[in-house]
């Protein structure tokens, strides 16, 4: 099976699993990570302890890097084949909340690039899915970047994450923040991300991100006509979110940029 | 019938309409206010229509105050009875972007207090209703604030609304942002402030509301156990967002007034 079929049926298959969670979350387990408000509940486990058996009987040999536990520590370099997975991105939306913005997401790199990645958002139904070089694809049909070409025209999903980042993210996004036509912030990067390649937003900013939290969407929203680079401008490579990320649809990618304190 | 019932009945019989324009949103008609980004749509329009029509009718001589056109001039003094209504809270949102975070509002005041008021999500089928001393109720069943107790384990809506007021919002929300456990900013401040009258969010924060966004709102909180005030601690008139609105589940109500700069 090739690596995009493989993410769709694993993304489809896990919608039924998650939703049916979702509507009983009140019975949760629910445990904190390092921070308090970084919560871990039984189906990011279930959900990921999924894939990683998947990944290993279907390609065996492959890599896996994934946002729990062992899993998160990821090498420098993703080697040869490498699966990069979030089980549940918006964890804090699916405890807590009355609007169910989290997303699965699942992307595979060859040789340090990602070339295949999907993204569901179990609650909408929405599925993301790309493949380098051939494009995106939202709910079947071809994705694209909205054409807004100006910041004061455009909407930016902005992610204010655990407090380790506030600081810096206030200070360095205040040129961003007093410009953009209308900013939001959902609590789930690949949801957010994704919004992008739907042209539904047209940015979206993070201080540090994790692999497993942009892999797949970078990918997509790419695919999608889109931009991603480090907030120095700099590519974005596969293993390096942790000095910050800027996505938009390329046409505000550099007054973005400029805007950043 | 009951001011609370007529609310009820308007806004079960407006969310199929709603539901409907919202599907087929590609083909309205969409013109801009005063800012480029303070979208106003045909189904503004016919919904504070119907509702101006509907009261005017069934309570002839009552005042009424609405976001749009000629009834968004309101007097200083609301008047014996006034109806304060936001046709669609949330525009933006409903015209673009993938979640459909939007609310229609109706309030009913007696001498310049809310006695009655409720708030439909059409979307997601959430229905808040609160009547002055009798409680509030979310999708039929008693609505509650959350227990929490601490600015650090709370989830803040924070809205930035148009860039008019952004500057004021990142100075003087800095301390609560980088404090709050969680942050959103879902663009809808019937939709958010509502979150708080059902425990899913522990406070709202905004530098410059209109009676219409927070009148039926407020109300459903308070209602539920929640505080609303000024942002200088102050009692939340009527007609008086103007200054800004600090909306919490209680609690934690001091420690936010605290943080404000």
């Amino acid at each position: 099976m090739s690596e995009i079929a493989f993410i769709e049926k694993f993304l489809r298959n896990n919608q039924d699993y998650t939703l049916a969670k979702y509507a009983a979350r009140q019975e949760l387990t629910i445990t904190s990570k390092s921070d308090a408000n970084d919560l871990l509940t039984e189906v990011d486990l279930t959900l990921q302890k999924r894939a990683v058996e998947e990944i290993q009987q279907a390609y065996p040999g492959d890599a896996i890097v994934a946002e729990e536990g062992e899993f998160s520590k990821y090498p420098e370099n993703p080697g040869d084949r490498c699966w990069i997975m979030d089980p549940i991105d918006g964890t804090n939306n699916f405890v807590r909340g009355l609007f169910p913005i989290f997303g699965i997401s699942i992307a595979f790199a060859k040789q340090g690039s990602a070339v295949a990645g999907g993204v569901l958002l179990p609650a909408t139904g929405d599925l993301f899915l790309a493949e380098r070089g051939k494009g995106a694809t939202h709910n079947g049909k071809r994705a694209r970047v909205s054409a807004i070409q100006a910041v004061a025209k455009g909407r930016l999903d902005i992610d204010f994450s655990t407090t380790r980042d506030r600081r810096e993210m206030v200070q360095r996004a205040a040129g961003i923040m007093y410009k953009m036509g209308q900013i939001r912030c959902h609590g789930s990067a690949v949801a957010s991300i994704c919004q992008i390649a739907s042209g539904d937003i047209d940015a979206y900013l993070h201080m540090s991100l994790s692999p497993w939290d942009y892999a797949a969407s970078q990918l997509i929203v790419e695919e999608a006509g889109g931009m991603a680079t480090r907030l120095d401008g700099a590519p974005l490579p596969l293993f390096d979110g942790g000095k910050g990320v800027l996505i938009s649809n390329g046409a505000i990618h550099e007054e973005l940029l400029g805007l950043l304190m």
